[in-house]
């Protein structure tokens, strides 16, 4: 199957070349030939999106344009509200109906007539970076080898697997700590974390009001861009690419390639070498505060408190029946003080501000997305196991949401163990549109995921 | 059949307990049982709309709001581009595809999955408040006795006459002199000639940049506050209604009155009394400017040198293939000069602005709507009998664009040829929602129209 973007379907579709419901049945097709090997979907809604399709392609024939989403198939993480569609975050019972009720963001899909095919796997309460979730399974990494499943990285965990087995064009994910940029890291996507604040979380269940924020993934950064612009609202095109040349990169060196799987530093290094032929200029840097904020994370930084918080409010019963890996979490949260999370969040503030001139020497920062490859499901079991590779997992990503800054993940290669490898970059807050131009730059140079990683085994007989 | 608000409507819709199919059939079955009667569109897409509705049902179904205009049937005035349809302006050719792309009012109605039924008639570029057109003849007024048809207004001719017989619940239209609140008058509906520069005529044939203003027209100002709030993007609910008790109604004693149909003095009149028994403050007052204003609109005012300078810029060759009571006045624009069209501006916005110390002592102004009755259309032909007609239609409607203000209009009673009459309510620039809300007030103590006026009697034997 031929890469198309989603410019280039949008335009088709337009066009009549491309029906929505062609489009649909495609993304069903994905789902079917795979789904019962990689179990992306908490909540799968097939038959009401093909039927979605044909109503979307009544009004293409009529001329009209709902917007730039109209007729893609879009998954989303089952923590967002979406119509008709039961939210359960993960856990073992669905939420009350209300929360089903779309907050901004899923009813600009659903107002530009993007159709919501289904709700994707989370870790409980999107706590976590592996992927795992005793009550409904984890979603299996489609870059695994036959009978050895790794997991698909987390928070959201179905996200980048919807995307891999062709069932959506665009996921909706959230990243606290690197919900998005962790899956899409592992299953070779693309992915956005946006500011804090920039984009409303209304109409998602909070893990860490703080922190929480909305994220895109897509197959690409050109479509990163494509749905950032339809998403936005800021009402623009989307963005170009930022040329190479004299592109100020600045790579952090401290923390971030600590206990690093070998091969992912060797395609973080390739990719800078290729940048770097192509006119970047590449030079390192310390980044300050770095070993303070991660402190505070291993901690339980401002999640474990805040989540405790919303469980104690709206669902208190449900402590006793979380995830084992995220109950220890909760629970704990008691021994936090207020004045110590308030001391959390001045160091995280302080520690964001002042490290922004930083930018006064780097258009952009770089490091590896995560430092480690996905672990096997069956090494998942062990908590002990499981807390070192979650810290190590979410390390490099959770800098950006404790600094307050935005980021985006691309692909760098394929890791030692066949799984894919990303590299991230950072920029400061409100940035995402230069993010994303410069990132355009570095996807042209180092490969578009497509090309450069070629289809994951486990997928490798779908169409 | 009894009448429902659009805001039940919309409840039913949500609710399961209508379909926009069901909706949009009884729509059509009202075009269907007296289209060839009374005329009223220039292009109609029934077909096409049966198809939206089933297509918007599913989304109905899936529980997605799209905005509260979902599903429901609307008429737009042929100035409008509206995908797939083609653009006349009431000339005798069609305009360039390009005329077709929406301007953001009808992508408002597009966006919340509301249903464009066809294009109602329109006078030839707005031109005029009579309703005639020599092109595409007039839509006749569903009030006229058998074998004498009366115009049914302009220039949003075919507005009303869609609403009175059923094949649509709002009704898009342009008002540059009255162009709404005639129409809306002479056929018994209500209308809102929004003040200039609230809602974007982006999208729509220009007839005088200066004055024009879209407008809406509804079977009540209930429906109308309904339409309002999902049009002006201001993300409120309907507004409600403002009691009568010490309201303080100014009502216009200079030139207003002036030639009017007794019958319809009398219905004014008639209203005014029962608005002062239920706790209104109502006076008289002299409205300064009126005879200035009113002497630059004689004189062409500023639309005869505006639709001149684009028809010379867009389309020069139409100019001799114009309606003739269209073309005198943009031919004689040619003998003012710059200087006296820029004196013209600098009076009208003088005036509007020194006129609104009248509201220091009134919440809101009244005047007869239009002075006299619908003529007959075989009156219309002669061209002193039609300029005559022409300004007094307009004469009472014009001084609020003259003003800059905004004004709707709301059903009196039925005149001495058994036509509707209106009242017209003015307020200052953009206070179009409490505009609203004293004539919900009013509209609750004079009667609605469904129950006021009773069924048109050309349309009697329709469903």
């Amino acid at each position: 199957m031929k890469h198309q973007s989603l410019a280039q379907i949008a335009q088709n579709l337009r066009q009549h070349k491309l029906s929505a419901a062609e489009l649909v049945a495609k993304a069903v097709a994905g789902f079917d030939s795979s789904e019962s090997v990689v179990h992306a979907y908490k909540h799968w809604a097939g038959t009401q999106a093909a039927r979605q399709a044909d109503a979307v392609d009544v009004f293409f024939e009529a001329g009209q344009d709902h917007g730039p989403l109209m007729g893609m198939p879009v998954s989303v993480k089952d923590l967002y509200g979406v119509p008709n569609m039961p939210v359960f975050a993960g856990t073992d019972t669905a939420f009350a109906e209300s929360w089903q009720a779309p907050g901004p963001l899923v009813q600009s899909v659903i107002s530009q007539l993007g159709i919501v095919m289904g709700k994707t796997h989370t870790v409980e309460f999107a706590f976590g970076g592996i992927g795992t979730n005793p009550h409904w399974g984890a979603p299996v990494n489609p870059w695994s080898g036959k009978d050895a499943p790794r997991v698909s990285g987390g928070s959201s965990s179905g996200a980048g697997v919807s995307l891999a087995q062709g069932s959506a064009l665009v996921a909706l994910g959230t990243d606290t700590a690197g919900s998005v940029r962790i899956p899409a890291a592992f299953t070779g996507q693309c992915a956005l974390k946006t500011t804090h604040g920039r984009w409303s979380t209304q109409g998602i269940v909070p893990l860490s009001p703080s922190l929480d924020t909305p994220g895109v993934l897509c197959r690409t950064v050109e479509d990163l861009a494509f749905a950032f612009a339809a998403l936005d609202g800021s009402d623009k095109d989307p963005v170009g690419p930022r040329g190479l040349s004299g592109l100020r990169i600045g790579v952090i060196e401290n923390v971030v390639w600590d206990e690093i799987d070998p091969t992912i530093a060797a395609n973080t290094e390739a990719a800078l070498s290729t940048l770097e032929a192509k006119g970047a200029i590449v030079s390192g840097l310390t980044l300050p505060g770095v070993d303070a904020v991660l402190e505070i994370f291993r901690q339980g930084g401002l999640a474990a408190p805040e989540l405790r918080s919303f469980m104690d409010a709206d669902c208190p019963d449900r402590i006793t029946r979380l995830d084992p890996m995220v109950r220890a979490r909760v629970e704990g949260a008691d021994q936090i003080s207020s004045t110590e999370y308030l001391r959390r969040r001045d160091v995280l503030a302080k520690t964001g501000r002042d490290g922004l001139s930083v930018f006064d020497r780097f258009d952009v920062l770089l490091s590896p997305t995560v430092p480690v490859s996905a672990p096997l499901q069956s090494d998942m079991t062990d908590g002990a196991a499981y807390r070192t590779a979650n810290m190590l997992a979410l390390r490099n990503t959770a800098i950006v949401n404790l600094f307050g800054w935005c980021a985006l993940t691309l692909p760098s290669g394929i890791d030692g163990n066949g799984i894919p490898s990303g590299i991230q970059l950072i920029a400061p807050p409100m940035q995402e549109t230069r993010l994303l131009a410069i990132a355009l730059g570095v996807e042209a140079a180092v490969g578009r995921a497509p090309e450069l990683l070629g289809r994951p085994p486990l997928l490798s007989s779908a169409t």
